[in-house]
Formats: C-alpha cells, structure tokens, sequence
C-alpha cells in the first residue's frame, strides 16, 4: 500500500493512500449510506452508483495520478478507507492547485480531514513546487469551509453559483494559501 | 472550412473557425512578431517555438473538440488567422467555462475581440447550456480586461497570483456572466 | 453549433453542420421511420439499432473530422436533422474524395439533398485540394443518380455488384467532377 | 515465418509471407534501386526515404493485420523479399477488396507477380467470403494491367485522373473478378 | 489463412495457423467440451466462458502478434481446429521464449502436439534467433510432460507451487533446448 | 513522495517510493557511473544511454504501476535515489511474483537492499495475496545471490542461459518464498 503519509489521532492511524481496486467495495458502502449528505454539495455522489462505478474512477485515477494530472489519495483509518483527499486542476505553469475532500459522515467530528490537509501540503507542495493550494467549499457546507479555516487559509473569493447540486446552483468560497 | 459564426467589422468578414493544420504557419508567424507583448501575460507564448510546435497544438484542440473538452476557434479577418478564442475547463456537472483569448497586435483596436466573444457566446452557450461563462485575466492586462466589461460582464473576483508568466506572479481578475 | 454552411430553400434554413451528441435521438427517430427504404440501398441502415448506435457513430465521426480521414456533415433544416452529407475515402495523394448521403423521406423532393451537395463542394473542395469529387449511386435509386446529374457531375463507369444491401447485389453508377 | 501461400517457379520458391521487421533493410534496398520506375505509377515510392520508413510501414501492416483492414504480404522469391501484394479497401459489408502490388525490376518478367495474384486469390477469397476482387492500375502501365488480363479478370471502367504519381494525374482501368 | 507450417500425420493435414476470428466458435465448443480436464492443470479454462471470450482472446492474440509479444498458433487438423500451440514470455534480451500448448482430448494420442512442437520450433526458432526455449508443465500432467521429453528436450528444474489451477498449487518441471 | 515504506538504517533513513520525473537525472548519474558493474549482469544497463531514456523509464513505470503490472520502487537514502527494487511478471492467476533490484555500489555493503527486500515483502505481499516470491540473479553475482539467502529464501533451481548480458549467457539461481 503506498502512501503518501501517515499520522496519529487519538486512537485512530490515519493514512493517505493510493487507490487500489480493493477499496472499490468499502468506499462505495461509505458513499452509499452517506448519499444523501455527500449529494448536497458534491455533484458527483449521485452519479455514482455501484461498486463498478467506484471502481472506474479507481483505475481512472490511478491513470491520471500516472499522468501527473491528479493527485488523490483514500483516507484511511486503521486501514479502512473512510474518505478521499485530492489535489486536481494542477497546473505546473501557475504552480496551482485545488483540494478536494470528502469524509464518511461516521469519521467526522474528530479532526481527521483538518490534519490530512495539513499532512497533504506538507508533504506535496514542495515536490509539485505548488505556489498557490485553493480550496473551493459550498458557502452551506459549514464543515468543509472550516477545514481550510482551522489551518490559516486566506479566504480570497466567492465564487457565484460555481456548484451545481441537488438540482441548484450553490456559490462557493475559495480560501488559499500561497508558498515561496 | 467549419466555422462557428461569422460577422462584419467595416470591411473585414470576422469568423470564428476550427483550427485546420494549414493555420499553423501564419498562426506562427503572428505569434512569433508579438511574442514579447504576449509573454508578458500569457504563458505558453514562451513555448511556441516553431511551426511544428502550433501545428501540434492545432492537432490536440482538434481532438479535445471531438472530446468536447476544449472547443477553441481561430479568429479569421478575411480569411486570415489574426488570434483564438476558446472555452477551456468546460464543465458539464455545474454549467460553467472559462473563456481565452489573443489576437494579434496589428489587429487589435477594431473591436475584433469584443464582437468575437459577443458571437462566440451567442452561438455556443445555449448549445452547450452554460450557465456562467468566465473571463480571466490579468490586472494589469487592460486591453484583455476591457473585454469582458465591455459586454456587461460583472467582475467576481480578484485571484492571487493566478498567472506566472515573464517570471512573475500575477493577480488575475474574473469577470462572470450568468445565463438562466 | 459548427456548420460548414448555411443556406435557404424557401422557408427553410438549411445548414450541414458537425455531428453532435444531441443529434443522435432525433436521427435514429428518422433512420427508424424510414428504415424499410433507406436498407433498399444503404448497407449501414440494418445495422442502426438504437439512439446509442446513432450516438457511437457520432462520437466515432467527430474523432474521424479530427484525423482529416471522414468529412460527415448533419443536415439541418431549421435547426431539426433531416440527414446527413459528407465527404469519405479522401486521399490527399490523389486529391481525390467520395460522397456520401441519406435524406429522410418526408425532406425529399425540395431540393435539399442537390443544394447540400453543391454548398458542400463550394465550401470544402477549395480547403481540401481535391481534383476529383465522386458520387457513388445505386443504379437503381433515382433519387440518388439524379443529385449528381443535376449539378452537372459526369457519369464515369457502372461498378457491377459494388452494393450489397437487401440481400443482394446491386450495380452502382459513378458521377465525377473534376476540378483544376 | 507466417506464409499465406508456397508455390514453385521454374528453381525459385516464392512465398507471400508476413511481413517482418527484418525485411525493411531488403525491402528499402528495393525500393530505392527501382524509385524511377517505381514513381512513375505509384505514389508512395517518393515518401520511402529510409530503412525507418520501411520499418514504419511495416509496423502499420502488421496492426492493420490484425484489425483485418489490410492484408499485406511480402513476396519472397527463395527468402529473399522482391516485392509485395496486398488487399487493401477491404469491405466487408459489400464483400469486396482492392489488389495492390509492386515487384522488383529484377524479378519481373517470370511470371512472379501472375502466380502471385493467383495464389493470394485462391488461399484468401474463401476465408474472407470475397465477392468482388478489383484490380486498379495506371492505364499506361502495361506490367501492371497484364497480369489480372492474364488471370481472365474482367475490364471493369476507367476511372479519370485516378492516380496522382510524378507530379501528374493519371487515368486508371479497373480489372474485376466476381465470385459466388 | 497464414500458417506457419503444414505436415501430414497419417491422412491428417495439420496446420499451424494465425487466429482468426471464424475459429472462435470450434475453440469455444472444444474447451467446453474438455472443461473439466483443461481445467486440471490450466488456469485460463475455467475463466473461458463463452465465443465472446474465446473471440476476445483472439482479437488480444492477433494484436499480441503484431507487437511480436506473442505468437499464438491454432492448430488444425484437416482444417477443424483442434488446440493451439503458442510462444510467450519472449524474451529478445536474453533470446528465451517458454512454449504454451493444448490439444482436444478427441485430437490427442495421435502425435499431433509433439509434431507441432516440433515444426514450430523449426520455423520459427531461427527467425526469432531464440537461444533457448522452455517447457514448462505440471508435474503431474503425464501427457503434456511427454511432449519435450520425446523431442530431446533436458528436465532443467522443479519449480514449487508454480501453478495455481483447480484450486490448488501444483509444481511444475521446465524443460529446456538450447540453441547456439 | 509515495512511499511503500520507511526504515532506518543506521544514520540513514531509506524509503522505497514511487518513481518520479525528479528521480531520473540523479538516477542516470549512478547508471552512468556504475555502469561497467551494473552491465556485468543486468541486459538494461547497456541501453540506458541518457536522462531521457531514464525519464521514458519512469513514465513506463508509473503506467505499469496504474495497471498493477510492475511495482517498481526507487530506493532513496536520505532522500538521494540509490537503486530500485520492484515485482515483476506479477501474475494474479498464479499468486506468483518475480523480484529485481540494482543498488549504487557507493551504496553497497550496508544492508540496504536486504532490508529493502525485507520491507518490500511485508508491505506489498499480503496486499497483492502473493503465494511465491521469486529472486533471479546471475549464479556468479555473488552480491545479489546473497539477499535472498539472508533472508531464508530456499535455492529453488539453477536456470541454464537465463541472462544475456554483457555478450555471453549466464546461469541464474533462482531463491524462492511460499506464503500460505
């Protein structure tokens, strides 16, 4: 299992890992029961709709991870896989990216997104020589605009109705932190 | 010769075409006379060096067309190339692109821009069923600024180093247009 | 919506433009009306099942336009699809290329078909260099020799059992324009 | 070494065998040697400028093989390649194929190319389920059109300005044999 | 239909011939027939399960060849295929290949696969400028040990658990000739 | 940085990580300086004649990686690249998988490849649900043969002629571990 690193919470071994086909099964259980709230801001979740369909965007992913294009790692806690972490839109011209992320309803609450963002940038930015990290939230989605809060992101911008989900179009914030 | 629209601009015949492999030489040579003003806000400027280089690009828009990943016109004033214009980062899930463009120094002034977005919009976005179109550019990049404004689009926001281009970082500015 | 052209035959606007996705339900609704005539002479129409079919050689057709290697062009007459023209077997050594049509039969017999056929050379043989231009017809199928025999095309050969389609083989007339 | 096809000619085993990466340098040696006389009525022969190219072309007949688009052997006269044949335009729903083929100077005049075109006829029509087999060929190439003349092929057309080779169009006589 | 070599084996014309699609379904018919002793000692029969299949594999075979990955051979008694017989793991650094092979129980007895092996070697050992070539078989499988112990081959090693097939691993002996 | 694992090796901290862009210039350097030793034994080490042909490696690599047919690791030192190590001919049928390694000989004499052997195992063999793990190295490379030895993998066989390297053969031992 390669990872990308690997921390401490309480009890829990929180690790970012890259995705293998056996999580297919695991994730899809996640997002299955999770749909509903994963469905309010994450256009995807709807679409995905069989453990086939996360297995697509497994190889899909590890492909585009090959290619440089994607970066996006499964969170694991004891070693079941409880959420996703990426780096997308990277953009070795700008030196830029954008996080996304999200988290299994049951694994929320106990500061494991916060700090697999944390230990994400750490261990990435100065590889991929990224200037700029941009995280996009939905201005509802009080938990995940807390994330980039919590780690000294600079809100930049809202972005008018950028998110399109549960059939409405949703505005966005951007917070950012810029690297030498 | 495929082309998107067409329009009058005193005696010129403005349209916007798909990039065919025999634009590339005088593509080249219009890039190459202003490669210093368009360096100074436009990254791949700097990477084109050769004819082989444009006609390479010319070969993926065509193929990201087919894909409907990229949909990029050349410019033509009476049957000459004078610059581009294109949707890029064309999102289908939340309706929304992002609009680039150059045109040549020797035919900037006329309004060319202007109009060629105007119709662009026009001709594509009901097809496409966008929802918001962007303009990004450069602060400091008056004549590319004045585009969108002129078209009524509102201003959103200012992103923090956006652009590395000429060695340096860049704020950028998004100016948005929303359709229902 | 790219076209090659546009032109009006009474109170119709008829324009031969790209293939696009959202083509492909209401072609297979025309392909599926007319089938019984259009298998008389057109080996491919057995073969067109359902709207994903339609939607596979659309996709199939873009990337070809891509390539340079098929020139196919959906007719539309007031924005609905009527049919399709398009340019095949081209070869930039010969300078030569073949034509290719269907019409739906409730747009036959207004002159559709002859004036597609006549603004798609004037448009594309120019860009193309072609020297030779063929319209391969069924000896049987008047509707079909006639095109070419209105726009002044040369009856070159009788190809023996160049067709099969119904079961069975079928002469084909060759009608040929030649340009400088 | 996989062989459509063995046949004895006077002391020399002729085969139409596969082609191979090894026969590239031979097969350019060839090429280069007959390039006058070989441009004369085929276009190609100018565009093989080296052993790579060869390779190349090589390469491309293997994967057209095996997509069953093209059925190109290359003839050896006691091992060594003097020339190829081929069916290209394969239709398999018309049931039809063109004949291609080009021999060295020095080994025409033995009745190669005949036996040849017979053999390939013979081993392939059958399996492919051939209807209709065409030969093309310049109308001043007298080598050429003796050969399906000699195999009781019927004249079939002349096809105007069909072959464009050394700077000029060329007409061409078609050849057919039927099969039930 | 490309064949490597043709003997006689008592009034049996055996071929060792190029997958072609047409061969899918006899192959189909025969693995299904011999599933259960395919099954025994190799791992792809249980996997096999359908023309489709068969079809795929040989669709991925022809492809294979054209890359010289693989060089799978239907073998065909009188023109009814009866096994197939193949080259893998080739090996052009080291000048190695391993040899896969199977017969229809009805087929086997007779000397069919020793005499393919055989020829095979003979055609196509020199031309691939193989140095050695390995047999590799269940120790178990008497028949299909036989076959390299009756051409000469040397027993070279007993690898442990080297097949996993019908639930179980089996060690297999290699078998090796070398070539100068 | 991806990393299978970490250990700790004196003042050294090791990690075996996916290969990167990065990786190939300090890897050619070593290639390049090893390279009379490297050749002795390993056929790729003759033909890795720039940084480029080192980069095409590592882009190979990572897609191999995405589709689980090569696991191939650079092995750092401080986070200065060193040697690689990786699974290769991994089949899934047969739970079966093959080790290969190469370490700096400035690097050499340190337990580093053992231990990398070691960790690599544990990390990746339950994973990958492999039953036998196989080391192949050249019978007169003492330095290699003695990693599996150290680590209690059994002498399974000696393979007649099974490197080409540096222009005559060799006999490789071949050290094996079963796991249940």
């Amino acid at each position: 299992m390669l990872s990308l690193c690997t921390f401490k919470l309480n009890d829990s071994e929180i690790k970012l890992v890259m995705p293998e086909a056996r999580f297919a099964e695991p994730l899809y259980t996640v997002i299955d029961q999770d749909r509903e709230s994963l469905a309010r801001y994450l256009p995807w979740a709807d679409a995905m709709n069989s453990v086939q369909d996360e297995l697509n965007f497994i190889e899909f992913a590890r492909h585009q991870f090959a290619d440089r294009k994607l970066f996006l790692f499964v969170i694991t806690d004891n070693r079941q896989p409880v959420g996703m972490i990426d780096l997308h839109n990277v953009n070795f011209d700008s030196h830029s990216a954008e996080v996304g992320y999200w988290l299994a309803s049951s694994s929320q609450g106990k500061g494991i997104m916060t700090n697999a963002l944390k230990q994400m940038i750490i261990n990435i930015q100065p590889e991929l020589q990224l200037h700029k990290i941009t995280v996009v939230a939905d201005v509802d989605n009080i938990a995940s605009r807390s994330i980039p809060q919590r780690l000294g992101f600079t809100h930049e911008a809202v972005l008018k109705d950028h998110i399109f989900s549960n059939g409405q179009y949703h505005d966005a914030d951007t917070f950012i932190r810029l690297f030498d």
